[in-house]
């Protein structure tokens, strides 16, 4: 079995070794100076990071739980959301929200397609006596590799002249795909940790336009750890109304440092150059892309698995064999695609070292690739040439 | 300004290197099998902490969502719980119930006291029609530093005859104080990882009783996140419902193991002795306790601030002169006690340490202590002289 | 500027992410029980790296340090030692003795070769009066990446029916080639933790044979710290007649569980399958190998630069786009050759993300390579098709 | 059995945490850009740390071994150097000398004392051919925890108007007691990784003045590793002649900044605090003093045994029952004294705590002793009271 060197899961990702160390700081007193000037330091460059000048709260709890609290700190039962439904986690989104006894419509999107923009716009437009509250959708969605556009939307929602919140989940998209809040006039955007952050699972990150603060006011959905007013109101201070997650805290500190190192609009840059290079090299070996080029993901691409080819013969191979993780396809995709991250602490040879994985993991089982022409590929995107 | 050496808030605590250092491990796969395995024995290791062979779910939260969680998935809107309100943390207890429009009875107890056992057989007593549904209760209260008899608090609701889950909130005494679970007959126990257990905060757990999960099969408050159902489907089998904090789980296999190490037993008794000295240590310089003795917590200590002495100067004295960080008292006790936590890793020198801090930060503020004294007095206590 | 991914000079290397972690262990009491066992279980485990019976010593030094401790304690002014010369480190050692008034015979060696094992045999046989006291030789030439034949040497030796010592320089190859100290009877082996070990620099490590020990007792050159009967009288304690590098030892106590797991014979195999690998991938983009086959490393290679093409552009090309840092080539060899370490923690795709680099560094600079060609005949090399 | 919490041995001594998170950096090219602006600016703080403006050298080695350099870089065989006698590792820096061929004359002092400086003069001044090139002594005797008065040294060789050089061991005293090497003309200090720096053993420094590097000229001892000259012409260019231990450089480069950010002068007044309140303390509760108070260390503290204790018992029931490692007597102080270290990462409330570890392994001995009595005087020390 080969050492594991490249965990290609689109999240948690591979986690560069200042945030470790800065992982193994011993705590300090949550209600001290020392940690609110830190919290406020991270929420200021986390404006930055989520391009708004909105305010933003964090929570100790998986991504997930911030899907929740733009839920039930926005809506009351009874409510209706349109949730675009096109892959696992903007189902979870639309779940969710049923379960907290709000009326769910599912905008039904093909797997292997972005939000189509028409659709949504005559959907709204439909929607006269504005009785949707919310729209849920994904920035990026994880399950399929694709990504929606999001000023697109943006234009989309103005045309139809709808009131309805936009809530976004841009759980695997912040940090690696540009998402201009503001500008597109996003009024809530969830993200976590252990993505495009580069830190371990644990911390959830929510910003929240005035237009949602006014929709907080009226909520009735019941909540108390989620709760935004509450959080808001102590955050100010470099605060929480409970124990935040420090150690988390202290990383992310370090990993926006370094995105600020690199600069923003580089990393964004980095994401693009090396997931074309990728998608390139799947195709250069012969491989089939789920997603078309121009709705696929810079974080996460999926990968279509020949029929004559086992899926789970692929994932693990390129494991024990080549030291790759990867994801596999969920729910109808099981079996039929696999799903490699690149996003994060990702680097031109890393992605080299998976497509050559790749290759010689389909060799070995026997499926005729072009050896070495999918990495010719990438290797002549990366140069340009 | 002295170093920071001792962090004596009541949590989060003092964190062993060898935590530290498990912090810094990089992120495996969450849907793997080595993450399976390390969960699954980490699970088993919980159930001897808590002293059950009730089912244990953990939760990327704070202890306090923990807390919500426990509200949300047994009880239903009009419910009727029983919150014994004897400080901060208990009365939070209630709240969270009523912001999820559960009806709360709150059983005062005075703030310097334990629950009054007579009283709770009475009240219970008197509830023929069972209408009170749950028992909501701090093992510690951490706010007054005061220990439940939960051993007597169990055999009032015995004698009561009376079907009330038990739910007590252990976060300020798992792993410090002994909790028999199962002897005792305790529905739902939820802790967190940043008090006794040593490490930094953001994972919760819970323990949840064959009763406890028939309550959670009729209740209707509405949940997503904190499902139980949802978590036991996943965590049987080493997973979770959405990405659990690794990191923290890394931690807690190496506390575990430490607490392992020593011995569950002398833990317990490792922190009573340290206890049993530090209060020892306060009256023998002169100073008052705000617990009697029998009710003292064995986890954390109010001591009372006398009359002349400014609360602040004190908590800022011992912070800036002597590097301890204590906590102040909260709310009708702000400005009247300040609390000492020693719970997690503490030891003997820590205590003398300690007390000697207060010692010095008194006689600096111009209080006439017995300097000396009060370490004298510790020191006897854990000579056994 | 790309991240640096790969520290591929031929030491010091990549430190896997639990020896990183065992580094920050505070320190112990160096001369109390838990570090002499501790001490004791790794003097084992050396036994078995070294494959030998012998004693084994270490000192804080650096690898070149137990060079100079190799000529101290076994020689006397003006003996005479016969010291091979086929580039930078191998005449350092030679650079060593004659600095302490040894008499060293050069035996020269073509750069671009191994021992001629007939030459050796011929001379030795010349010293019909033995005045020889000594061979000193590497193992592997790091400047050329060229490995020496030992077993071969020592039936040179033998055929010649010649007593010197032999006494060889393994700082880049130990972990990494197979070194059979005792069947090849060499006298004295010497190594350091940077390289195979996969530590950080500081700790080197000797095996002195019983034959050598001989030699120690007579010999009259000064020293004191590098006093090998010293270090032994202590070392069988536990002890050092010195401070120890604590550090170091936590972390070559973690290293030498990792090569014992994955199995010292598995660890030789995946350097020989590695570097023939990237050889063939070298000659498969076009460029030339410095070394033929036969004698070339398996823990570095050395790459010839084509006449046209910049030596110093090539290493910053490779350092700034791809995030790799490479070797140049010293001495004469500066500007002909470049070096690429594949010791230590090093693995399938690891290869494949370095012959990309190089295949895209000398595309970028305008040398016409086959593209993807290198990387081709590597896979296949993996693939053993 | 107690947890360590105090490693109070004069060296290795506690790690400040961020130190320990440096030592976990991954390795770097010894021979790049970054690696050599590090050494450049550790060795500035250096000379900081230092008080000169002399040259500073490094050594991956412990502290002896720096010893050993001071000698054979700057005398030849059969110089006649005048080494202070008075205690262990005074002892050792003239048998190091010896054992290279100088003639060593040991200047006997009582191993409670100090060097009498009239008699240091007198000799001196017998010395009216100047055979004497060199003078070894130690800053601070660690065996006997004595401290040199090392301006007074310098006059009293004025005074004498002699020649020699002054070569001073200030391994247990760098960083924590004042030693103005320039001011008081010391010619060459060594010093170590392990006590006042705060970091694990393996790196040694030394700094040379101009009137030592003429000797370094003329010195006719053999050396390769040691060389002086070899080392400052690489490490001008932050380089060295073989690989330094980079992780050592990581830490110092933190340690450093700790130093720089409480500020050196302050550094020394906690030194000489905690060690004046110490003694007090040690006083205070009964026992007596090895050494003298106007000779006495601010780093280390020799504490007599009263005849009727055992040595060990005292050593093991101090880390048996308390946690608290301390150091015995050496060679004819064994059993007569223990030593305890407190320097580096020490502060208030630690003095405190093993004062009171003392206190009652004494008192468990069964040794009469002062209770608390102590601990008091310790306390009003601090207090200023």
């Amino acid at each position: 079995m080969d050492k594991i060197t490249h965990l290609q899961i689109p999240g948690p990702t591979n986690i560069p070794d200042s945030v470790l160390r800065a992982f193994s700081r011993p705590n300090i007193k949550h209600r001290g100076e020392e940690f609110s000037e830190l919290v406020t330091d991270v929420i200021e460059d986390l404006k930055d990071l989520f391009m708004t000048e909105n305010e933003i709260l964090t929570f100790p709890s998986s991504g997930s739980g911030t899907m929740e609290s733009a839920i039930v700190n926005t809506l009351s039962p009874g409510d209706k959301v349109l949730a675009i439904s096109q892959g696992v986690f903007s189902n979870r989104f639309g779940d969710i929200a049923e379960d907290h006894g709000v009326e769910v419509e599912r905008l039904e999107v093909d797997w292997n397609s972005a939000v189509n923009l028409t659709k949504l716009e005559d959907r709204l437009k439909k929607d006269v006596d504005k009785t949707i509250k919310t729209i849920l959708l994904p920035h990026n969605e994880t399950s399929t590799a694709i990504t929606n556009d999001l000023a697109g939307i943006r234009e989309a929602i103005d045309n139809a002249n709808h009131p309805a919140l936009l809530v976004v989940d841009a759980i695997s998209s912040m940090g690696a795909i540009e998402l201009k809040t503001d500008e597109w006039g996003v009024d809530i955007v969830v993200a976590s940790s252990q993505k495009g952050l580069m830190l371990s699972p644990g911390l959830s990150i929510v910003s929240i336009s005035d237009k949602a603060w006014e929709a907080v006011k009226t909520s009735k959905l019941s909540k108390w750890y989620w709760d935004y007013e509450s959080v808001r109101e102590n955050i100010h201070n470099g605060r929480f109304p409970y124990t935040p997650p420090q150690t988390l805290y202290f990383g992310l500190e370090e990993s926006l440092r370094l995105i600020k190192e690199e600069g923003l609009e580089n990393v964004f840059k980095r994401h693009a150059t090396l997931a074309t290079a990728f998608r390139k090299g799947i195709r250069g070996m012969g491989l089939e892309l789920f997603a078309a080029d121009e709705i696929a993901s810079n974080s996460v691409t999926s990968i279509c698995i020949p029929e004559e080819v086992d899926a789970k013969a692929v994932i693990n191979t390129l494991k024990e064999d080549y030291g790759i993780i990867v994801g596999g396809g969920l729910s109808k995709l099981s079996g039929k695609i696999f799903r490699v991250g690149h996003l994060g602490a990702i680097y031109n040879v890393d992605i080299i070292g998976i497509l050559s994985g790749i290759e010689m993991t389909f060799t070995k089982l026997g499926y005729n690739i072009n050896l070495g022409q999918g990495i010719k590929a990438a290797q002549k995107s990366l140069l340009k040439i």
